[in-house]
């Protein structure tokens, strides 16, 4: 029986996790769940799950709760009470299923206790990807990353040997713009940023899907999940995403990993890994399916992933103040306070003005996320 | 260096053996080499190679090359030279490259002595498949396949447990006729059925492959390659050959092997498995092939598909009777004697009137074999 910490239970892969851990009670038991705002589905994943700890955004929401959860469940509060629960919990297995820079402090820690890391949240990777792989060869702690693309190549990988790999293929939607022309995103508005064809993912990832700034940030990821440089790192549109992603040996043979698009799978991957349980998630039916088809991506309209390219190449802070200031910008225009088309130009004066340390330190990467962001906010 | 053993160097994938051996000259050596009749062809390739032992198919062939090969070389000739050099000549890796029932014998030699065998004749496990992968147990004999099909499931299968495999999924071009009514099938002509569109091969396996007897006959070599039954194995059809085949496991995730339609690559990763060696043949490009399609295969239009899968759930020599009906009925309309349609037809009758005999040993086959052949001799 594996104990298993979920760090944001209420988003879409916190809630896909919990679904499937319900479906293997006998190998998962549940020991500690943090949410932002939304006490409401807290309240009932206690009541159905039984963690020992929880924690909430605020002395606010833990009052709504306070008095609905039993004796037996610690409440902890605010990003101290989240890295409290990430040293101090019981758990095997690490869910880092937080949207956004939040999720690098507490995934730290579990990193630090040598545990298993379900990663989902991109950002401990994309703004710390040096430190966090440091620590986790110091202290064995393995990243099974949750992410469908990263998934597909984690499972390509098994058994084979990382000096052989030719290059890694990222497959992408192309989110809800792939045919729209580069003047349309004057005017895009934030339900059609919304609308992503395939996957059902929290808003601000579906606004990073529609910029590709979510390949951008995939690639920097991959880069630090397997060890490889950036020119063997690519990006190919796969409007069905049915295949996950790819990766291409030194002999020119390809293993791609398929399925459909449902985090379930990955999610229960890499909490049974290296086992694989049965189940009764949909299978893919690729006669039914019929065609699958694959295109470059177009940099020049998608500038968000040329740039993510662009910091991934510089190196040191330079992803951390790409996504900082991407965070920002996303929000911004989530809040209708700016275009579409200016996501990429905020993020691009971000990299201008916050100047580039490399090698850096917690300390340093805070530092310029703080100072990206407070640039950023003041830009329209 | 490692030593190689071709039985059929001058068909098609003998061919390709020796351009894979060389380009990796410091990596393999050729010692053994055995032709049906084409001396011509062997004779350079005894010159580039230099083997210590050839194999003719009879006194007239080795008559022509007898003076033109080095003293160095042993010359032996017929069924029992092909044996006698399996069992004698030096080597690590035996690639069973014969088409059809006669790489039986010389193949299971050659897993006597405990060697790797490089697979790509299919009737090895077709006709014999209890029996040789019994021998391949008892001798640390290891198979690794060469087709492209069983290759791709091979390489998917690395690091995954056998027991977490739902099901194989084998890729089929669909052949020459995949678009034509089964009403065509009546007068269709023997260049029309040539005419591959993807794989360019030897004339058996190109009819084969428009009869789709082709994949019911992997079908059946992957069953015993990997120890799956039948209702695990399933067929789709995808025209463009670039997912050579698939393996779903039990979590629903699937693992496909992918590259060009070219022999190099399956031979190349049988001859240096575990490891994969660099090499510069023509890479995939997936925006550049666009798309990828996938049917249902029709077995009512394929009847020679449902007939292998028919043998194969039965059991014991149904399948040799297939295949060596099959044999004779393919030569039969090579010959014109018969017409495209008759082919599975010819394949009905022996399975009819040949008994059928469990767990047989090899004279058994041998027989049932010899007996099937003179029956559909017979038959027009």
């Amino acid at each position: 029986m594996k104990k298993v910490f979920i760090l944001g239970s209420t988003g879409s892969i916190g809630v896909n996790c919990l679904n499937v851990i319900s479906k293997l009670k006998d190998e998962f038991e549940v020991t500690g769940l943090t949410v932002n705002s939304n006490t409401e589905l807290l309240i009932k994943q206690i009541s159905q799950f039984s963690p020992k700890v929880v924690v909430v955004r605020d002395k606010n929401s833990a009052k709504k709760i306070l008095d609905k959860i039993p004796d037996s469940c610690e409440l902890l509060v605010g990003e101290e009470g989240l890295i409290q629960a990430s040293i101090d919990a019981e758990y095997d297995i690490f869910i880092g299923a937080l949207v956004g820079f939040a999720g690098l402090a507490p995934t730290i820690e579990a990193v630090k206790r040598g545990k298993r890391i379900a990663l989902a949240n991109k950002e401990t990777l994309v703004v710390a990807g040096e430190l966090v792989t440091d620590l986790c060869r110091a202290n064995s702690s393995e990243i099974i990353p949750v992410d469908s693309e990263h998934s597909a190549i984690y499972q390509c990988l098994i058994g084979e040997n990382l000096n052989e790999v030719e290059k890694l293929i990222l497959t992408a939607s192309g989110g809800p713009f792939l045919n729209k022309e580069k003047s349309f995103f004057e005017n895009a508005t934030v339900d059609e940023a919304l609308n992503h064809p395939n996957w059902k993912m929290g808003s601000k990832i579906t606004i990073d899907s529609a910029t590709m700034m979510n390949k951008g940030l995939e690639v920097i990821e991959a880069h630090w999940l397997f060890g490889l440089p950036v020119d063997k790192i690519e990006v190919v549109i796969h409007p069905q995403s049915i295949i996950h992603s790819m990766v291409q040996f030194v002999d020119g043979s390809i293993k791609a990993q398929l399925g459909l698009p449902d985090m379930k799978l990955p999610i229960q991957y890499a909490l049974t890994f290296p086992d694989r349980l049965q189940n009764h998630f949909e299978r893919t039916n690729l006669p039914g399916i019929g065609l699958l088809t694959f295109f470059e991506p177009d940099f020049n309209k998608f500038e968000c992933l040329k740039l993510a390219f662009k910091t991934l190449n510089e190196g040191g802070t330079a992803p951390c103040v790409l996504n900082a200031a991407n965070e920002v910008a996303v929000s911004k225009f989530l809040n209708k306070e700016i275009k579409f088309s200016h996501i990429p130009l905020l993020i691009n004066k971000a990299l201008d003005k916050v100047e580039n340390i490399f090698s850096p330190d917690l300390g340093t990467i805070f530092e310029c996320d703080k100072k990206t962001r407070e640039y950023v906010l003041t830009l329209t």
